[in-house]
């Protein structure tokens, strides 16, 4: 596209472009008319329209999860910011780059504050890595490139690039040159020979990786360093792990403070790598908030911000590890037969998965066992909750499944955290996405039942017990599907469930299985 | 309930129990737990589980709108907080009180920052009129009457207080006493005779009001001044006016800005009595931002902070005016037949809605019609979009019927509005809500189809066009309302609708009515 002139919108989009974004997860309004049709005059970005803002920024996640490259939102002023809030908070607690583009009112316009005027900078700034106004059309290629840049950052994670509207419309714009992609910290070799000297006197040494740490090249370095005696572990939830069949699986941090810190009795050093120290996801009277036994040395190896593929390699070539452990085998379970639950969901899913699907996991308390079946399944991706906000799975899904159509998605997600953004699943059918969503139905908040005992917050009377349950009235999910255009199917046991897995598997679009695991 | 000892969730419970609060609208997390017990043992507040913290805020606008004293929400740390954001955006502009209790990880847990931790101060304070953490259990009680007195006071609104989870489960709770109810500042007698003198003056003065000036004492006094030659109208947006047989109904301001000038042509006095002067909603290139006509004089004759019904009255008396404008006669339209139209649905509506019924409004494009067809419907109170962040509709519904149950509930939502919360469903059959929520089906966000004209953003491509369409798939509500347990039902022509409505008026639960208007 070549034009004499063009407006901040276009240079804005085109910028992005050029920057190498090909995916705008959007719900726009009145402040952002100018950037829809600058939009439809890009070739190189798909517009997917999402019917509400916590969809678009959780599939803003789950594209970048698997892109490797950022996506950009259109958000509708800061009540649009504030519904894809939370799933923003998951993606910056992921690390995942996001280019979150917000409309505003005109500037000039901002004075007489409007109804749907708000001080976006205040509610963007905590969850945003970068953020910045563009003030006026000439600026706002600039801004796009320095943008995106800052989402790839040292801090990586979502920016928030604000477009009041005058600067949206007003010819001016122009087309900036994308800047260099950064580039990830490497450790000093002094603290890489440290390491390697602490680990070859510690009796029980452990080694702490997230991010790229659990991609294919990070992968076979942690093989080494398991077989040369280093235990190694990924956190509790993680972005993206690559797993199944042929690749080496770090152990995994347990969820449970008590249980997390069984499992590392007698661990005395702990060297964190693309990671930081661990902690249990909240606190409980009378148990630890930080994952370390008491005498362990913790050993800071880099943290997100450093080339984590880099460090474990020179990490295990210092320990001269060269054998590595093998990795996982192919093994597929027989076909499931009786009650239906996490764990033959799992044998299913282990079966029928083809190679490269993708698991978008938010899955919540059935989510284990599912993990735990599937180690031997075909090589796959896992994507996690890492913020703890629940309804990310299904707009992890639609994200994923954009950057990668041409192998099934497979999500994973509870009815609790499903009905947050159910409208997910109209993009779903809208983009006719090879997305197989599979609900949990408990017809309960279990993991609430199961956290209220632990804070010790007493024996729940019926009114609090109402507060965790969801069958009053069930939730029907198949009609839920139907009604947003989503082939979807009922599973009450596990050879139900295994035949419709398959048959899911196999579509070029989307389906929904309402998994009854309630008995 | 005496304890010689209690937590401090039970000291902030009792508290605005205290003070007056008798619902609490949640989504509750692991943080929250002993709130939720808490609520267990506190027969005053009705607990109401809502599947999205969205619809948690949105109900407690609406009952406070209603009750006229706030309720409680309970929210899941930082992300709780964002999704239910944009609903406390509509509140904070409609004035309405409301107390937030947001959880918080544990005081000491908080520097390990853990995936759910954020910075909640930072999100929640501008949207916030008031905003504290409670650290202690000791002083929770204490902070919970001041948070409720803030809601009240002079810039009323949504107050934020943070409830760490130590604060609420370590003993050491009191109860403290709730403080005076904040009472509206009155304006002087120097102001109202100064207004009073400029209206004589003047050639064509108008008086422009929201809030309280548009419940009976206010337009009694409304009446007073209209038949005394100042011409009175209501902002666009309001938060209740009531309205129909027997009231007057002041003018409305309109909401494109080229329409509102050329309404006010000629007015050379605008005086604004709990509001602020008006402005357009958006702005657009060479239209104004300021809806005041050249050489119109403005006086403020106080601002929401105000006692606006004190202020009309002795304004109405300085002026000696005694006579009012006649109230609306009641005035049914026959059935009607053929298209379905969104003025139809309002003679419907005119029809059949009982004495007091309540319109919970977020039906963007479709409401106008409606609003000006039940002008002589039965008396009833009406309830609109405050803040312009569309997903408003339901919950506000299902907070007026808790607030009143006696007596029906209407919402007005579009499909693109309505899919933002589309969760509210749930809990209105869980609660057996009398609501009766009318979807306007035009499979389009309407409104923006209209926008994108003027905002002057050119001719709409496929890519754009298809950004503003929501036809493919279409959306089955029927399905959505029956999936979640209520009553569904399409109406294809205004006969069919007349019917159906008149069914769901008189039942005791809530019906979904998907009103097809796209011909």
């Amino acid at each position: 596209m070549t034009k004499e002139t063009m407006t901040g919108a276009e240079a804005l989009v085109e910028t992005l472009a050029d920057c190498g974004v090909t995916a705008c997860f959007a719900n726009p309004g009145t402040s952002e008319m100018n950037l829809v049709t600058a939009l439809d005059g890009e070739q190189r970005i798909r517009s997917v329209l999402c019917l509400f803002e916590g969809v678009a920024t959780g599939a803003a996640d789950g594209f970048a999860r698997i892109a490797e490259t950022p996506a950009m939102t259109l958000l509708h002023l800061g009540p649009g910011y504030l519904n894809g809030g939370a799933n923003i908070h998951n993606a910056k607690r992921a690390g995942t780059p996001m280019v979150n583009v917000i409309g505003d009112h005109a500037t000039y316009h901002l004075r007489y504050d409007a109804p749907l005027a708000s001080n976006i900078i205040g509610l963007a700034g905590p969850n945003s890595v970068w953020i910045k106004t563009a003030e006026t059309a000439e600026g706002a290629g600039a801004l796009a490139a320095e943008a995106f840049e800052a989402s790839l950052g040292a801090g990586s994670g979502p920016v928030s690039l604000v477009l009041p509207a005058d600067a949206a419309w007003n010819e001016g714009g122009a087309r900036a040159t994308p800047r260099a992609k950064p580039v990830r910290r490497k450790v000093s070799d002094a603290a890489i020979s440290a390491a390697a000297e602490r680990i070859r006197s510690a009796s029980k040494p452990m080694l702490l990786t997230n991010g790229a740490g659990l991609l294919d090249e990070g992968l076979a370095s942690l093989a080494k360093l398991e077989a040369a005696g280093v235990r190694t572990m990924s956190d509790t939830f993680v972005g993206r792990q690559a797993r199944g069949a042929g690749r080496f699986t770090p152990a995994r941090m347990q969820y449970f403070a008590e249980g997390a810190m069984k499992d590392l009795d007698g661990t005395d050093l702990m060297i964190t790598a693309g990671t930081g120290e661990p902690v249990a996801f909240f606190a409980y009277p009378e148990k630890p908030s930080r994952l370390v036994p008491e005498g362990c040395v913790v050993l800071d190896l880099g943290g997100r911000d450093s080339d984590v593929v880099d460090t474990l390699g020179r990490l295990a070539k210092a320990l001269a590890a060269e054998a590595a452990v093998d990795g996982m085998p192919r093994k597929a379970p027989d076909v499931p037969s009786g009650a239906l639950t996490p764990s033959t969901v799992g044998q299913s899913l282990n079966r029928h998965m083809p190679k490269d699907t993708m698991v978008a996991d938010d899955g919540v308390t059935a989510s284990l066992p599912v993990f735990l079946e599937t180690l031997t399944a075909e090589p796959h991706d896992w994507m996690m909750l890492t913020g703890g906000a629940i309804g990310m799975g299904m707009p992890l899904a639609i994200g994923a499944s954009i950057a990668r159509p041409d192998v099934p998605t497979v999500c994973l997600t509870g009815d609790g955290a499903g009905m947050y953004t159910v409208q997910a699943l109209w993009t779903m059918a809208r983009e006719r996405l090879p997305v197989v969503t599979i609900v949990f139905v408990n017809h309960s908040y279990r993991i609430l039942n199961i956290e209220l005992a632990r804070t010790g917050a007493g024996n729940p009377g019926p009114a609090a017990k109402n507060m965790l349950t969801l069958g009053n009235p069930e939730i029907d999910w198949v009609a839920l599907g139907l009604g947003q255009g989503v082939p979807s199917f009922n599973a009450r046991d596990a050879g139900e469930f295994d035949r419709v897995l398959a048959e899911a598997l196999a579509s070029d679009g989307p389906t929904l299985i309402a998994a009854h695991i309630d008995g």
